[in-house]
Order: structure tokens, then C-alpha cells, then sequence
């Protein structure tokens, strides 16, 4: 599957609802960031100058990006997440 | 039918509505992406600088949207979506 | 009449409101897009960078445009809708 | 009296409101786009890229606007509309 | 004092608020854009292009401004409105 | 401290709270824009053709700003205020 | 960890909750710009014309930045604030 313009497809860590005490952290301390990893990337956006913007991450990339972020799909019956590549704070 | 600028028409795929064991799935768990296939394609956008964008996506791309994306038309009698290629995901 | 920048006239086709076995449509069944008929052109709009971008319709074109496009105005008589060739969705 | 930028000066005409037959339109029948004629016209807009963008209406050109378009001024004691150009939708 | 950017610093005309038969006329009848004499004008804007956008006004200019355009300033005690260049309607 | 981008500091001149003749201004009068001296300057704004609009105010100016313009900073226990380039009206 | 296009990863200093006399400083009084130290820098935004926009910040520096700007981020246990550049008012 190929996302289009500057998408990228993420593949979610498992959430780690315990803490290493083993003690569950309620929903409302879990409003952080989310990890995963890019499972792929779109050729980029193409600029109003025609200039096309090249995707600064990468097949592989572990990313940091925004609880509520991206639409999910099913892909093979795995749930993944499609996004813009904005919506992607870091890679780690 | 020729989409106008950046738009393109898509075939929506027959949602399926059962699942392999038979099972009929209730309306508020498909509201994931819709699966289609291109069958027109509009020339483009002119961007501000007089540049003009041409689409990613190609006649016979199956494609992935999402579920309110696009206008319904009828062409000869059969139900299709005509939407901004924005609106779409990915190609499968 | 002259369009400007990158407005259409647009003679609306009449709506088909009796199906062929000679039922009629509810007005809730009828909020798909219209059909209609180019008559004048303008010239483009001239974008930021100073260029000016050509309507791809022309006179003469039979187009698609959404239910609520445009502004009626009544030329010799005639009640036709002037609209910005955004609007437009489709030459048939 | 020079309007600025992009903008234009215009004497509307006088509202017919009374049909050839000689029936009175109420209100709400008469919310279609007014007629004018240009008095003075602005030396253009210009660009983000610097360019200036002239106008495509002349002083003495017929034109339709939105009924709500523009600013009413008085001028010798006359009252006008001063808007802008993107304001009027045809020339006649 | 000079204005920054397209800012122009504007000495409003005081209101007639008799008519020449010597009727006061009430407020809402005051609505209409005011006019003054251009005192100050700024260098004008930067385009997002890096080139400048020279104003199109000039010191001693009688203009005239929407009603509610720019902020009262005080300067040797005397009350000055500064605006924006596109708060100006037209040159007298 | 250096501001960023078009960002100012602006040290806020000491409100004249009372008139010549002594009489204390109420709150109420005194929501005219403020003087103040520049003490420090950014840049400037990196506009997106990827040139640098310099600031058109210095260190020294006295400037005049909105009244509720900026941000309060405390800088070696003095309050100071930080804003954008754009906030400030005019040069005395 | 590499923060994407014009995203910065600042370490907030610890509030000083006391004033020097002892004092403890309600929470109304504590709106002001937080500081904190760069730790990772992005390569910059990617503007319209193609061209990227480096970040004026380094990995080091102490800034300025608005009390709610940025999202938390837990890197290695730490709590982390990752903000877009233009968050940050100034360096120190």
C-alpha cells in the first residue's frame, strides 16, 4: 500500500499499561505521545511553487506522534494508522 | 466524464458486510475507510505560481478514502463518488 | 454578459422529476448534483504570482456542479446561475 | 475620486420594482444580484510576488454584484457603492 | 512619528452633524465611511516575495476610511487615527 | 537576550496616570496604545521564499503599541514586554 | 531523538516557586514565559518555494517560551516539552 502526497502508514507499539510496579495507570495519565513505527511513506507533497517536498522519514523510523493522530485502516487484518507526515513529532 | 481539476471519480467497492463466519457487523463499526477503484482523473491543479500539479493516482488505481469523502453521482444509471484526490489515502 | 476572472454561466438543465415508469421523486431523493449547460466563460484567475490561470471549461461544455452552486441571475428573461468554476465538478 | 487597490466605484441602478404588468414584487423576491454602472475603478492589487494585478472592469461598464456588495458612499451629494472588484460578478 | 509597514496615521475631518438646513441628523444615520487628510505614511509591506509594497497614498491626501478602521492615537495632544492602507476606501 | 524571529522587547514607558492639572484619568480612558523603547530586536521573519525580512524598528526606538500587545517578561527583575514586529504601530 | 521539520525538545528549568524572601507565589502570579535548555533541534521547515527554513536555535541554548506552548514528551524517564520553533519568544 502506497499512502499518497506526504501520508505515511504507522504501525502502533503496544500501549505499556502497566507500570514495571505492575501498578495500571487510569486513561487519564495516558494522553501522552504515542511510538511506532513507519511502515510507509508517501513521494511528498507537491508546493504550490511545483516543488515537490520529500518525507524526512523513512520505512523503519520509530516515531513520536500525537495521541489523537491519523485514520485508522486495516491492512491484512492489522490495524494500523495512516497520517500526515506534520502529525509526527520525532524520530527516536 | 472528465473531472475538472484535481478531482477524480471513484467505483466504491460493495461494502462487506458480513464477516467470514457470517456474522452481520452493526453500522457503528464501519466506519473505517472506504476501499474504491479510479475511473476518471481530472488534469490537475494550477497551483499559484501558474505551475500545474498532475495527480498522483491513475485510472484503475484501487484507492482507500475515507467514508465521507466526495459527492455521489449517477453515470448511466450506476452510483459513483467524485472527490478531490486529497480526499484519498493511499493506493492499495 | 462577460463572467469575471474565473466565473461560469451556467444555463441549468430542468430537472428530471418523474422517473421513466412515472413516479416521482421525493425532494429529499433529488439533492444530487446538477447538470447544466456552459454559456460564457471568464477570462481566469490571475493568481498571486501574476499569472493568469485558464478555465478549463468552454462554452458550449455540459457540466456537473453541486446542488447549492452559484447565484441565480435572470438574463433576457432567462434564469440562468453564474458560478465560480471551482464549483464546477465535472464536464460530461 | 480614486478608489484604492482593487477597488471600484459603482452607480447602481435603479431598482424596477414593479413587474411590465405592473405588479409589485414583494421583498423577498427581489434578492438577486443588482445591476451598476462602474464611475471609477482602483489602479489594481498587488501581489505577494510584487506584481500589480489590474482590473478587468473599465469606468462605464455595466456590471452585476452581489445585492449586499460594497460600501454605500455619498458624492456630491449621490449616493455609490464602493467595493471590490472581486465583488462584481459580470460584465454586461 | 512614522507609521510601520502599510500603516498610515489619518487627521479625521470633523463631522457635520447638522445638514445645511440645520436638522441634527441622529446616530444611525452616521454610519457612513469618514474622510481625513493622510498626515503619515509608513514605507510600506513586505511581500512573503522579500519585495516592498509601497503605499499608494500620500502625505496630504484627503481619504476615506471605514467608520471603525484603525485606533485613536494621541500626538502634541492632538487626536490622529493610524490604520492600515487597506482601511482606505479612495483618494478625494 | 536575543528575540526571535520579529519578535521586540520593549521596555514600557511609566503610565502618565495623571493629567497636567493633576486630575487622576480613570481605567477606562486610558485604553489608548502605549509608548515604550525598543531594547532589543530579532532577525527577522524568514518568509517562505526563503528570504529574510529585517525588522524595520532598532534598539533605541520609541515606539508605539497596541495596549494589550506582547508578552510579559521579567528580564534582571525588570518587566519588560516581548511582541511581534507587527504590534508595534509607529516610530516617535 | 530527532524532532521533525521546525520542532525543538526543550528542557524545562524547575519553577521557582519561592520569591527570595521565602514567599510562596499563588498560581495566578505564575503565568509568565517558562525558560528552559534546547536539547534537539529539527532540520528545519520546508517552505512553499522549496526552500528549507533553518532553525535560529541550537541544542544548548536557554530560551524563552509561552507557559502552554509545546507537548510533553518522556524520553528515558525524563519529561521533556517538544514545541515548534516559533513557540519560543527568545534566547537568553
Amino acid at each position: 500500500m502506497k499512502p499518497l502526497a506526504d501520508r505515511v502508514i504507522v504501525r502502533a507499539a503496544a500501549a505499556e499499561e502497566k507500570t514495571k510496579s505492575g501498578i495500571i495507570i487510569p486513561d487519564t495519565a495516558k494522553e501522552k505521545p504515542q511510538r511506532g513505527e513507519v511502515v510507509a511513506v508517501g513521494e511528498g507533497k507537491t508546493a504550490d511553487s511545483g516543488s515537490l517536498i520529500k518525507p524526512q522519514v523513512q520505512v523503519g523510523d520509530q516515531v513520536l506522534y500525537g495521541k489523537y493522530a491519523g485514520t485508522e485502516i486495516t491492512v491484512d487484518g492489522e490495524d494500523l494508522l495512516i497520517m500526515r507526515e506534520s502529525d509526527i513529532f520525532a524520530v527516536l
